[in-house]
């Protein structure tokens, strides 16, 4: 069903060729070049161009791998942690999985789900995706057979784990590029999902508004710090290597590491601007790595300042994540967070770091373990939660997510 | 500095001559009127377009009026009620609110704070607007005079208030299209705040994202109902008489009323469609009164059923909330809560009752009252903060946000 603005740029054949007829929301374009709104008044907002809006663009749900993960980051996501009760079994497992996967399958191409209550609030997807993870209990109830590598992360030095963020036997990442849309599938999916699990944890977090920046730009995390630079590129062989899971029920599927980590803001404040790229490895206007001048530059290891100490400190955040190992690489889709600040404090922030993965136990633990030995971060972080699942694989039209182990 | 955008399409002079040759975000068109991205993989996001970003788009800072008040409500704001200090005195106020107003001037119009520390995360203001406002306390520390309805509102019965989220000496409303704008001004102005004043609450709220929806769509709540139709429109003299104060040192300000209003989602889940619609007195597809076919048509207070009850019931939220007295209005600047849902709960939602009104006691207690006799939404909400502000005008270039008062 093109809209009326389709028709006004002619372009509406390719555009149904790209994203399918029903797709409406991708042209931007259209509206906002046929004319600017209004006039500003002083104090008054500058007007909202009139273009058709972004809340009617939709990620497909069915497929080989779920969506969420090389799904280009929404603005919004939450990560819910739900607990099983303790009368769950395989069989219900099923029926639970059955349920939330057809609210996720309606959801996320803006359709009410089944027992939808507010079905006005269904209307703008804005890309929205439901992804789906099981812990540890849930594939243990389900029969298993469990990947090696399903179980909390080993203990490292750093970490001050608080249970309250971490572990959970379902995860449910909701994101999307509106936070009304993320609240509405947030609730109904709850809804569905209460006859079986609680809510153990649930960490709202955020990227850059959709349209803030060009698309392409890395997100900035609230250290001010480039975030994500070296990641694989969706849609690449490399990407597809070190993501996705060719092991058992899990081929198609992968996992997440989901950690919680503080930013102490007030003691990285007294660090100067110098100490701040010492610690990274990058530079902080651009992010180029301090051996280079543009952000996806290479970085020379081996380069030596004029005293010949090396020009990205041995310590540096950017190096210590670094390895040679071409199987210790992971996928990162993380987000911010700023909770309320209690008493004294000017913030509670940091970053919901999200990774994704084939084996975490040969990807991520080395390189975390590398980490936690020496980085020069690590004295303005702390990881307060920490959570690992199998993420399955994505599903055909009448199969579910789960479906190749509960099925 | 007109973007690379700009000269594609042509039309740099028109929107110049509109917002002034720094803004480029207006023209969301450009960049995607000249072509689309890439091909959607399985699984994978649909491009976004490549338009200028509307991040750049400013709203002016200095004027007779604070902005935040009659800006076009953004998608996210961050509300702090923060206590002053016991030992602040009026030379410590003037110090604050100068400290504040320059952060805020500069802030808003996409320059780093003076002291800021990750100027990186200010080039984004999104049309970013911080607006303050003053509790009893400090204009009694102020040496006052204080407007007479400064003060708690009176007790309704409906209210089961948490000091928690009430009260305060000095609101600061932090506004933006982007949630990592408003996570950085809000760390700036309370790193500056600090010396003088304790967070006492943080309440962030959201609505739709910039773009998710046409521009002019009235806002949903959580409960699926369109929040704020009746409103005066900004920039009429309807608005101006509702709203601006020429009361002493408050002319040309207004008085904030925030309210914290719990929805019991659960509850209203169990009511049907037409009992809902009732309970307010308007359809919730289209938000248009019982009595007409759309939004904005005038209600028919009169109008009987066909078994001679009135159409749009003595209890309705809709008839409840008028009033014959052209001094009882009010305008509404709500957002939405949702926080972590604890326990079996699934959720913990409602709505930030935000409205301006140059009288407290003449406008909004009156209303109140009423709705706190009769109105049948009162059965699904609970309000549980309350707090009211003296919110003085803006300031001129070299002035400061309070400088009637404390100048």
């Amino acid at each position: 069903m093109p809209s009326a603005d389709d028709t006004r740029v002619g372009r509406a054949t390719r555009r149904q060729f790209l994203f399918g007829g029903a797709t409406a929301g991708i042209g931007v374009a259209a509206g906002a070049a046929g004319g600017i709104l209004a006039v500003q008044a002083l104090g008054a907002e500058q007007p909202a161009p009139t273009a058709p809006p972004h809340g009617e663009q939709r990620v497909p749900f069915f497929g080989a791998h779920q969506a969420g993960i090389a799904t280009d980051a929404q603005a919004h996501a939450l990560f819910l942690g739900l607990d099983l009760r303790a009368d769950v079994d395989r069989a219900d497992l099923g029926r639970l999985m059955r349920l939330l996967t057809d609210d996720a399958a309606r959801l996320t191409q803006g359709r009410p789900a089944l027992a939808d209550t507010e079905p006005e609030l269904a209307v703008s997807p804005a890309r929205l995706t439901v992804t789906f993870g099981f812990g540890p209990a849930l594939v243990a109830r389900a029969g298993g057979p469990a990947p090696a590598w399903l179980a909390p992360l080993p203990a490292f030095s750093i970490d001050r784990l608080q249970p309250a963020f971490s572990d959970g036997d379902l995860l449910v990442q909701i994101a999307a590029d509106d936070p009304l849309t993320v609240a509405h599938a947030a609730r109904m999916l709850l809804k569905d999902a209460r006859r079986f699990t609680t809510v153990r944890w649930s960490q709202p977090g955020f990227r850059r508004a959709h349209g803030t920046e060009r698309p392409g730009t890395t997100m900035r995390n609230l250290f001010g710090q480039v975030d994500g630079t070296s990641n694989p590129q969706p849609g690449t062989a490399d990407f597809d290597r070190v993501v996705w899971s060719d092991e058992g029920w899990l081929t198609g599927g992968t996992s997440a590491v989901i950690r919680r980590i503080r930013m102490d803001l007030d003691s990285w404040d007294k660090l100067d601007r110098d100490g701040r790229e010492a610690s990274v490895g990058r530079t902080l206007d651009t992010g180029a790595p301090l051996t280079g001048t543009s952000e996806h530059d290479e970085p020379d290891l081996e380069a030596k300042n004029r005293l010949g100490f090396p020009v990205i400190p041995v310590f540096a955040h950017l190096r210590r994540s670094r390895s040679d190992n071409p199987h210790e690489r992971i996928f990162r889709r993380a987000y911010n967070y700023d909770a309320a600040p209690a008493g004294d404090a000017v913030s509670d922030s940091g970053l919901l770091f999200v990774s994704f993965q084939a084996d975490v136990a040969r990807q991520f633990t080395p390189l975390q373990r590398r980490l936690d030995e020496l980085d020069l971060l690590n004295q303005w972080t702390t990881p307060i939660g920490s959570a690992v699942f199998a993420i399955p694989p994505g599903c055909a039209e009448h199969g579910f997510i789960g479906d190749t182990l509960l099925g």
